[in-house]
């Protein structure tokens, strides 16, 4: 068995963004060589998400809209309980649940194996620092 | 170390309808010969979701009816941005990341290693097409 | 390829909790004797989650308080179909689904390959009786 770790560093320059890592994570799997086997991809950070859908802005506009109305950022200690630590990022928090923490794929014949439209995204929903996305492949 | 791959096709009659995919995927784990080892079975297409649940109809008509108050179908560009695009899909993009990508599962003497009550169920937002689910397995 | 199996009881007072279970987890890491792999860990019960976020108590109310208001507790059968099979227990199925099954950490060099603030949870939405966690654990 083979396994592979490399991570992704992301610094988005909003509070939200969506940044697409499928190239990032296609390469990796080429340069760990593991042609059968499953890629995992996580968040390491835990007001970020990493999650599959579609590479398209409007969708994106819609989720950050949507999260918006589920959990709404609002900085006072108030809203959230988490924002009496000094925090005000509560909101971030739960948004990360909605899309998720990570992702696993499976590598077949040295490829991500994905269905039509599947992209990879980076989900931030409190910016503007820098955070790691962690890759781990293993198979053979 | 082993791996295995079959893909599951999915046509549903109706716009949403849950799937138990249970049998089809212990087939798969039988087929593979692997004794130990991890099952990811995902959706390879974007409006649609694998999740771990009861098979209990009362229940997913629960499912059906929440999910439809977090994101309401709207055919309308004005409720979602990606039906600009020319879709009518949008709240299922929504639903599908409430419901989850995939299910990792472990395999453990050749079996499913389930709770009580676990079942694999595929979830379509947007069915009355074929779609397919991609069973992946590691281990040995 | 190693493969190393364990389940952990938990059992709590009230209907909702959150329990650390990062200290067992890691335990279990280095019962496998696995140094590079991926860790499986999910409930085997389904009104039950694993998750990774911040110990952070505040954070955990707001959880709580959140998934209330997306998925009330309402032990009637008007509520929730579900609760006509005789069960109270409807809205803890949809809680769990916004939280989620499981997660998918990597093992590097024999250890939790984590960011600076995961911590791995256990949450219960219908407590009051045993429930278990699987850990399956393969690599080498």
């Amino acid at each position: 068995m083979k396994s592979f770790r490399k991570t992704l560093t992301q610094h988005t320059p909003g509070r939200v963004a969506f940044v697409n890592l499928t190239p990032e994570v296609e390469a990796a799997v080429r340069e760990s060589g593991i042609r059968e086997g499953l890629c995992l991809v996580n968040a390491m950070h835990i007001t970020a998400s990493v999650f599959i859908n579609d590479d398209e802005s409007g969708l994106h506009q819609d989720y950050a809209a949507w999260l918006e109305r589920l959990a709404p950022h609002d900085p006072s200690p108030a809203a959230y309980r988490h924002n009496r630590t000094g925090e005000d990022n509560g909101d971030a928090h739960l948004k990360r649940q909605v899309m998720g923490r990570e992702v696993v794929v499976a590598v077949t014949e040295g490829r991500l194996d994905f269905g039509p439209w599947e992209q990879i995204f980076y989900g931030e929903f409190d910016g503007r620092r820098d955070k790691r996305v962690l890759v781990k492949i293993i198979g053979e």
